[in-house]
């Protein structure tokens, strides 16, 4: 059964087209690895693509990529309004198929190991990838940005997991990790009130109280005179779609607020969707080998 | 773009375990060909097989393992329970993935000329592949079954779109055709009264005034007290799952009856319960584009 893990780095470069084709051009014809997407944003002056592939070739290209990134990048001259702390900014690695979350952790290590080695880059393991708890969470291994690395690298719990102490001069410091896919979902209301999709995020999301895998802020959208709860479901194989979803309208009823639609905002696992259709329609025994396209892509 | 087709050959050997393996063999261990499922029936005396692959590699497996049934199977003294007219019985092609209907129709028609051409067996084509309306519906091509094919065969609307006016001596006569996948889907009533059920079919099937690609009939579930409207939907594209789900919990009002759950028979393609759970999170502007596993398949 073949293997097949997602990999979404993010590089900090989001304006220079030519560069960005050369960082991205280690991903293309490549046997076992397949390029999806990439788009950069010109504010935050950076790129975020998204590849597939087998470990082994993922694991070839992307250290080739770190090395062209490295080759491009001036983290000297670097501005942009996203946080970022080294040319290859992040590096997550994303279990697809037949891949265990370990085997996804292995692969960030492997990594970082073999990059860290090769571009004399400190780098850090963040999310299920993590050393220390502390490190878990990538805003707080960010924190201070390039030009704040030098200082952070030299307190002792903020010692990279590989490489040298000192930031990379031009390309600053990586973050290599693993995680479960994120899923963009939004869920409009009928009603111009940011202060109910306020209310109602709090209510939903993990921080303030509500389900474990679920991030969530109120957003005008003007242009339709309504507001959103915008979310990120951090892991829907434990906090499903249609939970949240229903626990929206729920929480919305106190308003006398409808649900108008909904948003998914870029790529997402058909799991995801599937686990919903089998919740609305109450399929008894359903297993994902009914799926054709699991039993394809053994 | 990777093709792929799916084909879900039916012969007419159920029992002989030795000759099941031989017919299924040629789907084994060839590139671009994948052999996903066959299971026998000892009272039909049958074998389903479920296969998918590229359309060249799926059309040189197929003509093989019609080979090998013509040579293993004598229908002279084949019995079981299941209406049939061939060693061969029906060959249906089902696009998948990157393949048109008018494809999978000339997959089929190249597959009844070779196979007929080589083996000296007649062939009809039927369904999307037919070549009059009257052959369009499988139960009328086999009307009469292997013991009437002789007399058939001879009234000039019945002749064969392939090969000899003469049924092959051991094999009988082959139907080779294409249609959209078939998706078996059941909903279960929270009563034990079958003419609920039945009732409920009538007003949600096509035969008598309901969705267009629905067959539904009642059915006991004598083991749990309950009964079911057992369906075959026929195109999921055009008669979403949830279409009827819905309609069938409107139709179970009038008895009082609640919905109990649902089951899903065999194999369908992630499209039908995506298509379902669109529907109910109801997401905007959803592309199947955005689903991983059709970015990874193409």
């Amino acid at each position: 059964m073949k293997k097949i893990i997602q990999c979404v780095p993010n590089f900090s470069e989001g304006r220079d087209l030519d560069k960005i084709e050369k960082i991205v051009n280690p991903f293309r014809g490549k046997n076992g690895v397949k390029l999806l997407d990439y788009s950069r944003d010109e504010d935050h002056n950076r790129v975020v693509v998204t590849v597939v592939g087998e470990p082994e070739a993922l694991k070839v290209a992307i250290v080739e990529a770190m090395g062209v990134a490295i080759e491009v990048i001036d983290m000297r001259s670097h501005e942009g309004q996203h946080p970022r702390m080294g040319a290859i900014d992040v590096v997550p690695f994303i279990p697809v198929k037949n891949v265990s979350m370990t085997e996804a952790v292995e692969l960030a290590k492997e990594v970082a190991m073999e990059a860290a080695d090769k571009y004399d880059l400190p780098i850090f393991l963040y999310e299920k990838a993590a050393s220390t708890p502390e490190r878990e969470n990538l805003a707080k291994v960010r924190k201070g940005e390039y030009e704040g690395m030098k200082d952070k690298l030299q307190q002792p719990e903020w010692k990279p997991d590989f490489g040298p102490d000192m930031p990379h001069e031009t390309a600053g410091v990586t973050a290599i990790g693993a995680r479960m896919p994120l899923v963009a979902f939004n869920v409009n209301l009928a009603t111009d009130d940011l202060e109910i999709a306020n209310k109602i995020s709090k209510n939903v999301r993990y921080l303030s109280g509500g389900l474990r895998y679920c991030k969530a802020i109120g957003i005008e959208l003007k242009e339709r005179g309504i507001v959103q709860v915008s979310m990120n479901m951090t892991d829907y194989t434990k906090t499903a779609l249609y939970r949240v979803f229903e626990l929206i309208r729920i929480e919305a009823k106190r308003y006398g607020v409808n649900i108008v639609g909904s948003e998914i905002i870029g790529l997402l696992p058909m799991e995801a969707l599937i686990d919903t259709a089998v919740y609305y329609l109450g399929v008894e025994d359903f297993s994902m080998e009914q799926v054709l396209e699991t039993r394809i892509m053994e």
